[in-house]
């Protein structure tokens, strides 16, 4: 992929370990002073396999798709706003478009499943899986089938490209309830808690929001396996990008989760396969209710803390200059010793 | 300096403000759902009185100086460092020259008033008050002439060049204890809680650094105005910094501010001009104690937390390309009526 990664040692043993540990506490700085920079550095460091990190490519890829549920009124807006904010990114001028260009990642848009005709545009990917997911308030909202395709998709998307960092958005009419009730379903924790106003439920929706999940959780046993979870109550838009993650990280990338929904599609691709944990690093915690469980069940610290909650990888955009910049650290900051600077008295 | 704000109205007002909300609210994103970003578009746009601000360039000016306080042993590293800190900036080795070129800004060097000779280089600015303050356990650490001169090239050097953004960093050895002197005779809080650690001092160190900025703290009336407290207690790279933010926002640029040093300077600024708390944006909350208090005497809510301590500027480079991007989805992105997206059902 780059020559830091094809000349990295083919293991990362306990003496990479702490050779990176020694280098980081080399740099000119005291020791600890970069914080979260450095948990950052090391974490791309090993992800490469690399004491020199090459940091410097990134690609948010946005995975659209709607939900059965959505008809059953639990978002504050219509499922047309899936295919009409396709069209927004496709115009450019959605929030990932306008964040993308500023912090300089490429930018690609996947219909992933959304209801109606197919959107037909020549920058967009087309991996339709069907029209929408049925509504998993009746039964399961895919069949094992779409699951595998959608997976399978995923991965290909993930791993393509040399980008050395990937961004993975979504765009869903209803995701947040898909995303609460896969969570609820991988974790074993109680619905309610991860249960939250999305685009913006004030109460009584909110409510109501809560009195359908309900009803759609207990059509099935409290815990189930990724697999599982995913067909009864995933998305295909999440779905794919669980898929993508997967696809990213055996492929060596970064892999940067946005906020909830993506934190879910990261859950689903840990209990798919553990190893992927490594490659990923948190962007931010969202104010969508559910996340910090979500994040404290990946172990995961976010880096930015801004109140966001609109999706579309826009927290993971803003994380990238700042993951990026941790990796030059590493890479190109002199030493004490290179530069002539004392140490502690 | 830039179309936007040469086309902008001449004053900043109330209807002015009520469409810059409306603007807000009107992009396609669920109201509020950009969280801080929409708050740090606000405060841009306020600050270039432009409701289509244009932020794309980023300067980063390191003030280096050293403090007579430094040889009573309130700090981990010898004085020598600051000088030593000064060739690493030089010489592009320094995380805020990694950082900076990471993240595509520019950067300076000035010597405030290193102690020795005058370091020589041609990318070096040198604006040299002395060698070095004197100890401010025994006295002033500077006459009123020599800081209404570190104010006055510090006004000069923030008001110069046509960057749309400035960040202003520092290198000193002994300067927290500098800063925490300013900042409790600033805000009348106590001492104490204001003096941490610096570069990394252990319980011992920390007790005498206490034990010696209480005896300099003694030396004076409880309370000081800005000039007093910083003739007093402060360097000659937080006084030109001070200076620095005072021209850079009323040449109408954003002023981002670092931590625990460059929050002291900003404090002192604001003092001095109540008007220039207007431009800063505050970049991230540094792991150094005393911050904590300085920002909220200042009402400010950093962007970043992610436990950095190394001053240098390099919590406000971090911060500069989500600033940038705020601004740029004000100017750039699309409302439901351009992009024909519904609203809320």
């Amino acid at each position: 992929m780059n020559e830091s990664t094809t000349e990295a040692a083919p293991a990362w043993d306990a003496a990479m370990e702490a050779e990176l540990l020694r280098r980081i506490d080399g740099k000119t700085k005291p020791v600890g002073a970069l914080g979260g920079l450095e948990i950052l550095a090391a974490a791309v460091a090993r992800t490469q396999r690399s004491l020199t990190p090459r940091l410097e490519t990134c690609c948010l890829t946005i995975f659209a798709a709607d939900h059965g549920i959505a008809t059953e009124g639990v978002s504050a807006y219509p499922q047309a706003v899936t295919r009409q904010m396709v069209l927004n990114f496709l115009g450019g001028g959605a929030a990932a478009n306008v964040l993308a260009r500023s912090l300089g990642v490429a930018l690609r848009v996947v219909d992933a499943g959304v209801a109606g005709e197919p959107v037909v545009h020549p920058a967009l990917v087309s991996s339709r899986i069907a029209a929408g997911t049925r509504s998993c308030l009746d039964g399961p909202a895919m069949t094992s089938t779409e699951l595998d395709a959608a997976l399978g998709v995923g991965r290909a998307l993930g791993a393509d490209g040399d980008w050395h960092a990937r961004c993975f958005g979504e765009m869903g009419i209803g995701n947040t309830s898909s995303a609460a009730l896969v969570a609820h379903k991988l974790t074993g924790l109680s619905l309610d808690p991860l249960v939250g106003r999305g685009t913006g439920l004030a109460d009584p929706g909110l409510a109501r929001k809560r009195e359908i999940l309900g009803r759609a959780a207990a059509r099935t046993v409290p815990c189930l396996g990724p697999h599982d979870a995913m067909a009864e109550y995933g998305g295909f838009e999440i779905a794919m990008m669980t898929g993508a993650m997967l696809g990213a990280a055996a492929a060596g990338r970064v892999v940067i989760v946005d906020g909830f929904i993506a934190s879910v599609a990261a859950l689903a691709a840990v209990g798919i396969e553990p190893a992927a944990r490594g490659a990923m690093v948190f962007a931010h915690r969202s104010a969508e209710r559910g996340h910090g469980a979500v994040l404290a069940s990946l172990a995961a610290e976010p880096i930015l803390d801004l109140g966001l909650r609109l999706g579309e990888g826009t927290g993971a955009l803003l994380a990238w200059p700042i993951i990026k910049a941790a990796a030059a650290m590493l890479t190109e900051m002199s030493s004490f010793e290179s530069a002539g600077v004392s140490g502690p008295a």
